[in-house]
């Protein structure tokens, strides 16, 4: 008689994480139009032809936000692209699911910082073989002008989201936050961090389902109170200026680096879905770099260097 | 006693393309400063540490052109970057030099087009066997608003560059830049097209270099005719906002798909280099589309879809 081993999925894995998806987007979006207090998330459902499909929410041009996108998406197929299992060799070619929220948030004011969440479930299936099955995601915080406070706020959240499942996971997905969202060309942080993790199963399906609902719950605690500190703070067309430039390396890390860019449209996503992460306005200048001690240059010296901010 | 074989390279190889390629810089930054009738070229020079380096020059807010770069580089290394072999795995990890003059082009007028040409040579080396080698490159053009007769000339001057060396090698070499060029996320061509070559050594050395070079001295005759006729077209903030959306493409292809960049990038080259290729000011609208019987529509309706121009 076999035992139950405790990677086993529950029958109905897949409906229990779509549940909570669905109802994490629903929540967020709420949040983001009381804290807009201007504009509505408009809707798009797609699906896609291959398998599955998706219910996208964006909002733009609204008062603090200039551009804040929301994705809800299960698509599945029979062959998992690279970008998925590049550290699993093994399961390429497995069929697959995978579902997700990810959300990015483009604020008006350059006071205030960009943000983005992910929280996503992979199931790799191939016949004859029990699923393998992993949970990812984390959140992450791009300012333009930092506050350190707001950086001690945004990793105490983290490591309140993550503690109840054991006090070495904060320090182990904020180091792997501060890898993963690293410009290699630039040899510089695309932000201040936050959490990152992938291939997680530890403890089964209850326990890593569990963390990645914490850690899904914790973004707007630690979002919210910072748009709320920072979005009257009076800026001009030199702020404007720094935060376009600032947005070319988010547009830079997310279409050479990021996992999930990658996978969307190596899986055939729905492009306008996925590439609604880039920012709304966008500058490249050659070569420039900010003056020794300005407000810019501070940015580099005292936010972007990686650091432990508890 | 052995035959010299059609694939021996001469002893001044290297010296004979460097020579070439530092001319060809020096003639397009003369001739692009005498269309732009404002603006001059800066110069910088960079060293890179693990080998070579290169001389870039960078024109920025000029009269016609809102930002031009025509870079010469010159890199070797101990290891060929995956992205310069993806075609030949075999060679991958050799030793290598690159040789290569870059060259992008955003005019600030939306009715002048973007230009974008390359002509590169490459050296993979190994011991006790003989070197590897091949020339590539090609130019192709990215209209906003299109015009049919320039894409008849831009054609015919692609044409007239390589019909001395056969006249199946602009029809080869013209689908080859349409394959490259295509946007698959967006099922969509980056421009008009033009010639794309890579892996070319045909005939020997001095047959494939002199490819090349008809090939790079075509670019002006093909590029300055266009500038002429429509830099002094009205326009307003309409066509600057459709602009600025469509080099969002332009990003999109440049960061996800170019061989060029991912191979400067992978190799360590000078990321401000790599990057000027990128718009100036660029803009992302979530699932923007141009209303029907615009003149915005007839970019995608027109000029897009890939044809035959002559």
């Amino acid at each position: 008689m076999p035992t139950t081993s405790i990677m086993n999925l529950p029958d109905d894995a897949v409906t229990q994480v779509k549940e909570y998806l669905l109802d994490l987007q629903h929540r967020i979006c709420q949040s983001l139009e009381q804290l807009d207090g201007g504009s509505q998330f408009i809707e798009d459902s797609w699906i896609r032809p291959q398998g599955g499909g998706g219910k996208s929410r964006v909002l733009a041009k609204g008062k603090i936000f200039a551009k804040a996108g929301v994705n809800f998406s299960h698509v599945f197929g029979n062959a998992l692209p690279g970008s998925a299992s590049q550290h699993r060799p093994e399961l390429a070619g497995r069929s697959f699911q995978a579902l997700g929220v990810s959300l990015v948030i483009h604020p008006e004011n350059p006071y205030v910082p960009t943000s983005h969440a992910n929280v996503r479930f992979f199931i790799a299936e191939k016949d004859g073989e029990p699923p393998v099955w992993w949970f990812g995601g984390g959140f992450d915080l791009t300012p333009y002008y930092g506050f350190k406070e707001d950086c001690q706020h945004w990793h105490q959240t983290a490591k309140a989201a993550c503690d109840p499942f054991g006090e070495s996971i904060y320090p182990h997905f904020k180091d792997w936050c501060d890898r993963y969202f690293f410009i290699k060309h630039r040899q510089e942080a695309r932000g201040v961090g936050g959490l990152f993790f992938d291939d997680y199963n530890e403890g089964g399906f209850e326990q890593a389902f569990g963390l990645m609902q914490s850690i899904g719950n914790h973004f707007i605690k630690g979002y919210a109170p910072i748009v709320e500190k920072r979005k009257s703070i009076d800026y001009g067309a030199r702020e404007k200026a720094f935060q376009r430039y600032r947005r070319g390396r988010y547009v830079e890390f997310n279409l050479i680096y990021d996992r999930g860019t990658l996978f969307g449209l190596q899986s055939d996503g729905r492009t306008e879905s996925i590439l609604m992460s880039l920012p709304p306005e966008v500058e490249w200048h050659y070569n420039w770099h900010p003056e020794p001690n300005t407000p810019e240059s501070l940015l580099y010296t005292d936010f972007l260097p990686i650091r432990n901010w508890l």
